[in-house]
């Protein structure tokens, strides 16, 4: 089963894949299904002894190039269609200990050129309308395997919440002729919520942020989505995510768990004005010890609730990423 | 600091309460703030030795009938101002380890009723726009009180989430000159979705689940809110209620983890043809041992993914709320 199912009372699609029901669930570290095949060793997803990054499709992925029918017919109040799409894992390291925080800006850098060319590439699928790389790290958020790993979903419309933005922006730039996010730089670079400075890149904690410690990173020029930017661009947010990254391990004294997403314009060549490339990061952690839930008014209401301030949380993981050594 | 900014990149609020960052957290049952106040022991919220239900105002609320001026000022990217609401506790019942899948259904009967008193009440508040009863159930969805308890919210306007679903019924209210809920009813009453059927009100997996189990309550009849409801119906929605919540720790087999919330008119008058009084039940859990977490496709994309089909999820539970003995 791969198929999405539209909600008429919220205007969104909901995709069911139930054989996910039994995707490899918190292995042992021995039968990692994201280390390199060695010799003597199991069969896993990466035939190769040693790699620095691999990309390939998810095994047990919620979209398919390739959806079965559907198991029930749509009606006119509720269409259902086969779930098309792209799943990709990314995998940052041959290391089964390593985390992205540790393994230097070499590494990044080499991701982010990845991220941006699988963008060009699933991008380039005319059933595809949206490509979004992301990662979940840490058993906080639910993580089943621990070797670190992205993923790339490509999906057949724009998504909900990007849908969201996207349509924010266009207000924002209907009333001011500008792009709202290019309005957010202009006001947050430098000002008391930045955390990592870079020279195509800025990192703080939005006014708004959701999570007590989210921290976006934000293009400073107005650029759509991560292929467009220059080479230069690449290898300084390179820099500037392994330095916040770093800084969250450095404040919190223990590997951070953390969502981390990155938004951009749909590949369909829409909406170029009012996409501006920028990345989401929000750890789950509220303070030592204590988790960030999303409960009812979140989840009914979609009205997050914070009890950090974002000044603070700012201070904080800026002097933290201001210690914090990176590799290289 | 109990303020509210704006986030011109969504077009959404976010409410910031630091004062809640030092809110009772898990205390030992001896220290129960929600349990009667017993001679010799501790003075809890409820200066009672025996009670049925009790309501009072949340002692660390995220919004605040007198909320200091914010800490930051507005400016016209993000505007800031004092978070205005109510926030209330309503507690189940005087015994510290019940449920309210176990009070029975006179219980869930009388809570019903609070709800409906207590909506009516703070809706009159002429700057109170949506007030919404829910409940967070257990550690999986982060409690930090187990008392038996749930919460009600009076919003200064009306939340994202019933926003969108507002906005989604006027479309569908447009174009075909119904309800969307109604349509729903007439499409999923007696089908192979329904879990308990009552006279008044139906639960069922919804087509479009967001939550492996998540169950929908539904007034049969176009009404818009609790207190517009008859007194046959609200003893109606008790009795389907009770019978759901024993439901799920039947199926289950332990305490079901869960949040509860629910949807109807805004207070202010407006959108009453296109508001339709629900509930939504959400348990994390999605098989034995495994719970469901909001990971980079829902945080980031706003896009569900579920890997249980709901016409499964409803089979199980259906069998389970005909088995279960819900006591009177």
């Amino acid at each position: 089963m791969s198929e999405r199912r539209y909600d008429p009372t919220h205007d969104e699609w909901v995709t069911f894949a139930t054989h996910r029901q039994d995707r490899t669930y918190k292995p042992a570290a021995a039968a990692c299904p994201l280390c390199p095949t060695r010799p003597g060793g199991p069969e896993t997803e990466v035939p190769r002894e040693h790699f620095d990054i691999a990309v390939f499709d998810n095994r047990f992925p919620s979209l398919s190039t390739r959806p079965p029918a559907p198991d029930v017919a749509g009606t006119d109040l509720v269409p259902v269609e086969p779930a098309y799409g792209h799943c990709e894992v990314v995998v940052f390291t041959d290391d089964h200990d390593a985390t992205l925080a540790d393994v230097g800006v070499a590494r990044v850098h080499l991701l982010v050129e990845t991220w941006a060319r699988r963008v060009a590439d699933l991008g380039a699928d005319p059933r595809v309308r949206y490509v979004m790389p992301f990662e979940n790290k840490g058993e906080a958020v639910g993580v089943t395997l621990h070797h670190p790993h992205g993923q790339i979903y490509a999906y057949p419309d724009v998504p909900p919440r990007p849908a969201r933005e996207l349509a924010a922006g266009r207000r924002h730039h209907a009333a001011t002729g500008r792009c709202v996010f290019c309005d957010v730089v202009a006001a947050e670079a430098g000002g008391p919520r930045e955390v990592v400075a870079g020279d195509h890149f800025v990192a703080g904690v939005p006014p708004w942020a959701r999570f007590p410690y989210e921290v976006d990173v934000w293009a400073r020029e107005h650029v759509p989505s991560l292929p467009e930017t220059s080479a230069a661009a690449r290898a300084d947010l390179a820099r500037v995510l392994a330095r916040v990254l770093a800084g969250y391990d450095r404040y919190f004294g223990f590997s951070t768990s953390y969502l981390m997403g990155v938004h951009a314009a749909p590949t369909d060549g829409g909406d170029r004005d009012v996409s501006h490339l920028h990345l989401e990061i929000c750890p789950p952690h509220r303070g030592a010890g204590k988790i960030k839930y999303l409960a009812g008014s979140e989840t009914f209401g979609g009205a997050f609730l914070t009890d950090v301030a974002p000044e603070l949380a700012a201070q904080r993981l800026r002097q933290a990423c201001a210690d914090v050594e990176v590799p290289a």
